[in-house]
């Protein structure tokens, strides 16, 4: 759609950037990335989709990415969730086979793309060619990634930005606990990891909604023991009856529910409050729902 | 404007999207957002007025979308502060009679939008019509409002995004209060509501600035009791008198004084300091103002 | 860039502002003087540095400005943070010579834009023509600065929007403390004031790296006294031997180094960690390297 646009890249190219950090809108990062993407490639248009992902959490990172990838039309991911950065660690693009989505991902290897990547199907995975040795090394974002971005959106292919490397040695993020069990006493239960907690406190677990049974109007939310136990009570403090509701409007004020959220997972609520404050949990704790 | 841009909607269309919510940055709602008016209306611009109206808080919303009225221009308004979303209060799409501001308003139907709306003069409001009764229902700026809003820059009327409802119907949310008296002693009185307090503790009043007359220089600031009584002193520990500024400059550091803000209204402020700190005030506290 | 783009300024003419404030993003002001920029001048690309910039620090905001202005391309710099507004403080427009960067800088007359503007060459200041004297004053960014800007960007030149001042006269902020010196038992040392601390707690010093010479690999981080004294040891409690390292991943875990950042300036960090909670320091801080 940039045909003709003064500036734009040549017909075909991509010509908008999702750009996802851990930068924070509190110093000028962000701001600087921007400026960088507007001099080499003045006619992209540059959407941010957060960058306030915990300071080095690149599984968190990852996660928000896979959430927002089925949103995003044609397109680059710019993502920095970069612990390592300075390290030796490859600086990565990704061109993925799904039509419709992004077209490319690029940002560092340390598994912070793959999830969504995999989700779209990774074609042949190119890792950036390094910038000169004598470079400030502690703003790959600016340095290295947002030049191969604006590369793309003027029409580079892939292999002139970089060397095509094998898939399997892609560095990847440990994947989201989800362990379907029976307990003892014969009922259905999942294990499974919080993978996000929203703003407002909504516990987004991994594991998508049609994984519970529709005809489930009550599930028991208990601290997870590693164990497919039927204890049950007073053993578990934490042990609580939760409805499952369609929406919030289906729950009293301060009530709990089970409900899909916005990405179709399973998330616990409380409505007009916080769900992470109520049942203590946060990103990456595990929680068992029995039923 | 958009005449001829690639991607852009019919001549005539709007091309500028302002955005407000209380999806917060912290997330990828806001992004995610932009993301699928990119997709649907890529030549539309989305300017954000702000996503930090506190949660859920549709007076508060309202407020900040009435102030920054003024200033906008030709396009369309995209507004989110929804505790009601999934519970079966209707999608709403408002046009304006007023020319040279911003054509259309689409939210939630809770009062977010009335306020703003009704001062520029609301044509025939429309009910959007629903999304298919599967889908999921938590994420309704996604969803439903962002893809009213890039139909409306693709051209479309409101007529072909709903049905005409009555005015009437609209829902409201209640009114600042401004109530002018006198006390026993003869002097003249405001009982006025906090409509703001921006992030320097400066307190925005409900009340045009114009409505303290311009000869007076003082102004006994005193706590709401509701009462149209003399009782100055000892029986209201915070009563304090206030000088009237033009501007911060004409206040000593720490002093505090009532000027005219940059919206017009009266404002509490000390200079380089919080007002609200000072005067123990918030959004929703009642206030008296005497002279 | 902006030849034949709708709503664009004349050929020539900057279309990129970059906008930096201390407004911060929980209220409306930045959305509504981005609304100003889009009505008076649509086509410009308007991008946001920071505007988490302290509030009304001046010093803090003319070093995030000159940190940024290497890596912008051609535009207009709109920047605000202004203490004294209201207060008679001259508002300003200020042309560079350099080529490449932002052409213009525009805002309040109180060394904010000086220190960037400076290195890049000033030309002949202008004085920006004052306001209507009824006008609200307290929101120049959006009635004084934003419409300047948005002038520049349809083609207007400095001299159509002020009179031309003498660049002596011009408000100026304190640099930033750099003094070498030599200890008293011969070792070398550097009293440098603390510039910035990023969010994650990384501490640069007002020292471009190369001031360092390339063979000390271990300097001595002592708390500064303003005397070249070799009084080392008990007497500093916070004296502290740190290694010089390329990098974040020549650092261990929670080992604290000094390294060249992403600016060129020396830094102070801790891998994985925050230097500023590590030495107790924070901007403005003074300290002492000694070698």
């Amino acid at each position: 759609m940039s045909v003709g646009s003064p500036g734009a890249g040549p017909p075909g190219a991509p010509d908008t950037v999702f750009f996802l950090s851990d930068y924070g809108l509190r110093d000028e990062f962000v701001g600087v990335v921007h400026a960088v993407l507007r001099r080499l490639a003045p006619a992209a248009r540059v959407i941010d989709l957060t960058h306030e992902v915990p300071p080095f959490d690149v599984r968190a990172g990852a996660a928000t990415l896979t959430r927002a990838w089925p949103h995003l039309g044609d397109g680059v991911v710019l993502a920095v969730v970069d612990p390592g950065v300075g390290g030796g660690r490859r600086g990565l693009l990704l061109e993925v086979a799904s039509i419709g989505g992004p077209r490319y991902l690029v940002g560092p290897d340390n598994g912070l793309l793959v999830p969504a990547a995999e989700a779209a199907g990774i074609r042949a995975p190119v890792e950036l060619a390094e910038p000169p040795p004598d470079a400030a090394v502690t703003f790959d974002g600016r340095d290295v990634f947002a030049p191969a971005v604006a590369a793309l959106c003027r029409g580079s292919t892939p292999g002139e930005l970089g060397r095509v490397v094998d898939p399997a040695s892609l560095a990847r993020v440990p994947g989201l606990v989800l362990e379907p069990g029976v307990l003892s006493d014969g009922r259905q239960a999942l294990r499974v990891e919080v993978s996000w907690v929203d703003r407002l406190g909504n516990v987004q677990l991994a594991v998508p909604a049609d994984a519970l049974p529709a005809d489930v109007p009550v599930v028991v939310v208990r601290p997870d023991a590693g164990l497919w136990t039927a204890v049950v009570g007073a053993d578990f403090a934490a042990d609580e009856e939760v409805v499952r509701a369609r929406t919030f409007a289906d729950l009293e004020p301060d009530q709990p529910g089970l409900l899909a959220d916005g990405n179709g997972n399973l998330a616990l609520v409380v409505r007009e409050g916080s769900a992470a404050a109520h049942f203590g949990l946060g990103p990456g704790s595990l929680v068992q729902l029995v039923w």
